[in-house]
């Protein structure tokens, strides 16, 4: 049975009761972040039930030392690691001198926690009688600001609802934390300083080893009815700063209290301004006050929705699912930041290291590509051509030269971060993603500047690693490429891993292509990138006749394309033959097992076919779709989206959705009963890619846009919105007709259904 | 270039000169055993210069916690690591109360280390002048008692050469050691007792986790002529313990210092007696003293070295080298405790845990089989099977059913203690080593009990794995075996690697034919050993039908059995093109170049015909030989050895000369640049092998001996001696004879050159 406490409601996640066990997972359903940092969902004042503590920085890391079994050359030497950061938002309160523990309180009613996705926004509310017997009721509310990036925002309120007491509020900072995921015990930060002026509070802190200078600051006020209370310095630790006020309430009476807090850091300001910049940021929070902040706040939300929203009439439940996968994805990558990127779990926890995988490239693109200004989607591509010179250095390390560049499987600033040879090593399909997303990319914007600026160089470094990488073997007569692991990580050390090979050759031919286009319509463009990456004709006569001879393993008696060398020669059971009790795999079976089995993490093949689906007929889909969805067990949690989206294409309607709900409530009803440690943040841009490549039938047909739109039976209508070169197009679906509208002072036109329809601006059209 | 410091001897190994950069080295080349404990060669005195510290207790060891990247289902949860037991060495002394540390004299002459492998003592002696321009002589002998075997003894002598000093001496014990080689540096000991009664001191310190209660004890004499001085208590710390007697000595004088130690353990004793125990050793060590036990270790020696002695005439550094291994392999293992087995390092270094691996049953077992008491090898068997109940629990929880039994990779005690998935899971050849070892030990001893009361329940266990582990390909048409490691492991996760699958074809095979030969012989053992496994009469139809149809990967152009699916698709370059700076290639390249390369670590294939090899011709041994060989950059040290036996096999007599002396001076030379870390004790029987098998061609034949000598164009002859069958079988070869002697009161018949010969007792005859 999955997880299923979070209430179905179309704009917000919302837990109701008190039920202490489930709060490691609400922790993380309920995160914050506003792309520079994030917030776990623990509780802002003290609570001794259980609970996983996480405040993060965007692009702070730590360089962990790694564990190995056995070390092997080329292993990087750390792994990097996004940090639980000091903690801005704790708020204890005492009742009468006792300190407030909800968890020893003797009855707590009416707890409700609500992650308002509309206006961007963590409530929590509850009332309660303490061990003493007294009655109160609490309203907590907090946001991270998406205007002023580096400011949180708490108002918390405690009404007396039987007696006069007295309140001591004692909000602080804490630089003393701890990461759960920590190889060696290590302590991550060094806390320089601690310090309180007018009322504000300070701790500098820095990461050791890679030196990442913080400034964590808190600013609070207290209210009753028009009454201000004025906060003192109660205490001043090694790690941590306590202020403290007190007040009398009456019976019915409620204390308001605000807490502004949050960090200033190296990353962007000067390391002896910190406090200056933190100052920067009380003023702000002061000057604003909580109304003009929250209202700034459900106005940034506004705009965010106004280009991205999907709305699904008909299925609170997919519709919860969509809004929460949008909310989380722009909670996590604002695009402001080059430095930054999408860790697969974003700021909600800290497995995966916070680090950048392949899943950026290969899913996260096209979603802020399609719902944000291009330059958004511009600073993803911008961020790996910044790491090209430590794509070419890990190359090297691995023994490839002459510019080879081979971008790392897990990075926080372009070097390689990840030990196991099968993955760090092998799975060097992720230079082709990087090579598809530039292809993707300039498909969609049209902006071919990025190619002659940066682009080329990138793909010439990629040419290069796949040109060495392959060798012709005499056997085949062809070229092979041996030793991989594909995107199926359930199989290693696999020989002409289809997909692989596959992207390869298209690498090497884009290459190719785009070289060509270059000489012919900017030759001095052309030749400053030859000058630059020293290229020669012979190269290029080496890609294009490795990718004319590239070896691709296929099945006659079956007609596929074979996933690896050998792959027939597995015992070919379906995963419906399976026993429920041996599922998840990845969980019952030793590794060896796993290997030899045929089953499938998540299908290469059809990743191959989805990002070069006009290279295959739809016959030759479905005939692969037919041998290997049976095989594949989705323990990727990037898989069922991309199965989704073809059973779509293929007219599977029902398989489409069953994916559909699996892929965009894979947090919120836990499938993988692991949301404790963070919510799957990646494949959430695969959940919109389901509905708007997989519904909605949305591709690029030669520099057009085409709609193939097709509705679930459990839907009334679904509507969402692309933002396509500086248009917002509205496409509407119910079972009878497509509407479309064009935001926009310029027509254009576009494909439905494969008949050309002209969208005149600010009109809406049926279709 | 190689290390070459050692003086060619042919009864010692000898350093002379002062080289402190080469100590370490020479502590792993001099270290001393007795096949219950084990020293490396570490001064006596305290010494402030490099030195790698260890003193180990055969038995003992501590289960470190593992570290791995990701944690896999079935791997281990520790890793057994040979411990660094506590010290009973350590005699620090004063002169004029200035501590004694060569490191800081003035100056050093004459120093000279001797490993005597005659009589199997270490001997040291220098002159110096100490930092205050003291001129002394230091001589130091040790050895660890064969016949007693929880003593060593230290005859320690220091002599004033130039004036009259005050000398002090201060022997100790010391439990507050560290292991160099720990995962997390946790503490591996805890002392419980430090004591010191009437001259003697103890410490009793257990192991954390596994519980082993050892008592280290010493007990010291001092005498300068014949006076003898007394010995107080010193200090009493935590984990040491010290004592100390002082005298005067004149010009020309000499203080003769004994210090008699070492351990009794909770392995041979009650927990409450080990003082007791220790008491009995000291008791020992008093009333025969030092001139008795030397006499006897002499003696001992003397015994060993008249079975399995090898003399070779006319190359002093192949006799040093093969005198040197069996040497070594006499100082680990004694075969009296079946508990124990022979780590890859022995008891000179911490490195591979100093646990079992294959290399006992498919290197060590011949060499003990032949120059020991037949029960010493079948101790060997029966540790193997005393693991069988865990060997089946390891399959269990890889997913294997019905009591199959896998074997550990590596282990202490019957459990898996290796966690690299790539060979803990898929290393599996080593199960058919383990039935290997008992075909061989029963062919050669004739000890067919061995086999009703124990062998059997083990193939049977051994057969069911295989059974589990093949599955039928319909693509191949035949059984195949996917995702394994060979013993090559320079590739991981091949499939039907032809060892591999050979070795269980054959395990299936020679189990059937010992059960028929059971039932047909002692239908009341078959029943019980049916009634025991629970075996079915299927069951074997089904072990005959997969040996039946076994795939075997097979190359039709080159006339050869591929070592695994797909290796003719690699880039077939020889490691003759191979530039020297990029060698040895584990040194030198990623982990990914290696396996996707084609250079062999060890050819499996040739081991495979080495085991086997009256299966195959000699025309297929040749191609087999010259097409891998090729390919093979020895990395293991597993690996010289087999190709000497086999170029010798095939008459190339100077590439098996080459690759005898590589195997036989592995580490006298340090051909791979760590004896630091200890020796290669395990690839030491390989070398005897390389000698008996590979120049003498001994082989077992229908039941009989067989003998075809050849002699390298090196040498002027040479001599073995072989315990068969409880007679001693001397073989003397020079370029035109072979002279055989046998010791015993019965004649005997072998074929030497496929004449028989008939061997009278006590004769001498010539060929």
């Amino acid at each position: 049975m999955h997880q299923n406490f979070i209430l179905a409601h179309s704009w917000s996640i919302i837990e109701e009761g008190y039920e202490p066990e489930r709060f490691k997972s609400s922790e993380s359903l309920f995160s914050l972040g506003n792309g520079a940092m994030g917030q776990r969902a623990n509780f802002e004042e003290f609570y001794s039930g259980p609970s996983f503590q996480g405040s993060y920085i965007g692009g702070v890391y730590y360089p962990d030392k790694t564990k190995v079994g056995w070390w092997k050359n080329g292993y990087p030497e750390y792994f990097a690691k996004v940090l639980n950061a000091p903690s801005w938002i704790g708020i204890d309160f005492y009742v009468n001198d006792d300190l407030f523990d909800l968890n020893t309180c003797l009855g707590v009613q009416n707890f409700k926690r609500e992650l308002n996705m509309k206006s961007g926004y963590l409530s929590r509310s509850f009332e309660c009688v303490t061990m003493k017997g007294i009655r109160l009721k609490v309203e907590a509310l907090r946001f991270l600001s998406m205007t002023e990036n580096e400011l949180g925002v708490i108002s918390y309120r405690v009404t007396a609802l039987d007696q006069a007491i007295e309140i001591r509020f004692e909000p602080y900072l804490d630089s003393g934390i701890k990461n759960q995921d920590s190889n060696w015990d290590d302590d991550f930060w060094k806390t320089t300083s601690v310090s309180y002026q007018n009322g504000r509070s300070y701790i500098l802190a820095q990461t050791l080893k890679t030196d990442f200078k913080t400034c964590t600051y808190m600013y609070c006020e207290l209210h009753v009815d028009q009454k201000k209370s004025q906060f003192d310095i109660l205490s001043k630790e090694d790690t941590s700063i306590r202020a403290a006020s007190g007040v009398q309430i009456e019976k019915g009476q409620t204390a308001q209290f605000y807490k502004y807090g949050g960090y200033t850091t190296s990353l962007n300001h000067n390391e002896d301004g910190l406090v200056q910049a933190a100052d920067y940021c009380i003023d702000t929070a002061i000057s604003k006050g909580f109304k003009v902040l929250f209202a700034e706040q459900e106005e940034a939300w506004a705009n965010i929705w106004a280009k991205s929203d999907i709305v699904i009439e008909g299925d609170v439940k997919a519709q919860q699912g969509i809004r929460f996968n949008i909310f989380h994805l722009n909670q996590t990558y604002s695009g402001k930041d080059a430095r930054l990127n999408i860790g697969p779990k974003g700021f909600t926890g800290e497995k995966y290291g916070g680090s950048t995988y392949w899943d950026t490239e290969a899913y996260c693109l096209p979603f802020y590509m399609l719902t944000k200004n291009q330059d958004v989607a511009r600073n993803l591509l911008v961020y790996r051509y910044n790491h090209l010179d430590r794509a070419k250095e890990n190359a090297k390390k691995l023994g490839f030269n002459s510019g080879a560049a081979l971008y790392p499987m897990v990075t926080m600033n372009g070097e390689e971060c990840h030990n196991e040879w099968e993955i760090t090593f092998e799975e060097i399909h992720r230079n082709g993603a990087i090579a598809f997303a530039i292809y993707n990319y300039v498909r969609f914007t049209g902006d071919f500047n990025y190619l002659k600026e940066m682009g080329m160089e990138v793909l010439i470094g990629i040419a290069r690693f796949w040109k060495q990488r392959v060798h012709y073997s005499q056997a085949k007569n062809a070229y092979v490429m041996l030793g991989v692991t594909g995107p199926n990580e359930y199989e290693n050390n696999v020989n002409n891993n289809w997909y692989t090979n596959y992207i390869a050759k298209w690498c090497l031919e884009y290459t190719l292509t785009q070289l060509h286009k270059l000489r012919d319509g900017a030759l001095e463009e052309y030749d400053r990138i030859r000058g630059i990456c020293a290229l020669t004709e012979f190269e290029l006569e080496q890609w294009g006749e490795i990718a004319d001879q590239m070896y691709f393993p296929y099945s006659d008696e079956h007609q596929i394309y074979l996933q690896q060398d050998g792959f027939l020669d597995k015992q070919l059971q379906l995963v419906s033959e399976l026993q429920s009790d041996q599922r998840p795999i990845n969980q019952k079976w030793s590794w060896d097992r796993i290997l030899r089995s045929p089953y499938i993490k998540q299908a290469d093949v059809l990743q191959g076919f989805y990002f070069f689906e006009d290279h295959f007929s739809l016959e030759e889909l479905e005939r692969h779709y037919n041998f290997y969805e049976p095989f594949t067990v989705h323990e990727s949690s990037l898989s069922p989206c991309i199965h989704s989206i073809q059973a779509a294409k293929l007219g599977k309607m029902d398989q489409a959705y069953d994916f559909y709900l699996r892929t965009s409530r894979l947090d919120l009803d836990d499938y993988n009963k692991e949301v404790e440690e963070g919510l799957h943040i990646t494949s959430m841009a695969g959940t919109w890619l389901s509905i708007i490549e997989g519904f909605g039938g949305l591709r690029m047909e030669n520099d057009k846009l085409s709609l193939r739109p097709q509705i679930p039976e459990q839907w009334d209508s679904y509507r969402f919105k692309i933002n396509f070169r500086g248009r917002i197009i509205s496409v509407h679906v119910d079972c009878n007709s497509v509407e479309l509208h064009l935001k926009s002072d310029i027509p254009m036109s576009l494909r439905v259904f494969d008949k050309k329809i002209e969208l005149a601006p600010n009109k809406t059209i049926k279709v």
